[in-house]
């Protein structure tokens, strides 16, 4: 019998905080864990001067910067990002983030690249 | 042939404000006529004593809230959210917000909902 799924609200501080590379943190505030069936919501605090990791993969990243301000590489350009600014980064593009100061953002994937790096 | 995908950094304030029925208001910032393949970014503000509809669907909703409070409904229970608090809403169920203060949200919905309202 398939699980029943739940809405629920919580708050970010709930959720354990997972270090990244580079010396960034994230916490999986939604997942499949959850019942989610399209996409995963998450939260990554990155420490100024700190980066996420430079990589890329064929899912697509969607951000919205909630605090704090970075130096984003997509591809080979660079360009600011701060408070209020969104991002989009398509499937197979290079990207990373170095933070110019403290910095917390929400940044969407596919469920199927939560169950890449979670596991089922 | 299809058109290329770019990556881009934006602000919320370049993206048309769209009202909504009980007086919010919404900037569908990422959709599929940025390519993205999935899902698709809105921002949703609301003012203090407005509402947005109170409804149902078949695909879910993820949200951050950024800042603000509100009355959250989520089927047959009310629940208070505010800043740093994220909303999961699984598909079908009955849902909607009153803004208890100014509010700011991010709602995440899968691609084929912007297509529904949006058009291709």
């Amino acid at each position: 019998m398939q699980k029943s799924v739940e809405g629920f609200v919580k708050n970010f501080s709930e959720i354990e905080e997972m270090p990244m590379p580079g010396g960034s943190a994230i916490r999986w505030l939604i997942t499949h864990k959850d019942g989610a069936p399209t996409f995963s919501m998450r939260l990554i605090t990155v420490g100024k001067g700190k980066n996420t990791p430079y990589h890329s993969h064929d899912y697509e990243h969607e951000i919205f910067v909630v605090s704090g301000k970075c130096m984003v590489t997509l591809g080979n350009t660079e360009k600011i990002a701060s408070e209020g600014d969104f991002i989009f980064i398509p499937p197979n593009l290079r990207h990373g983030m170095t933070a110019t100061e403290d910095m917390k953002i929400i940044c969407i994937v596919p469920i199927k690249a939560a169950k890449e790096i979670l596991g089922e």
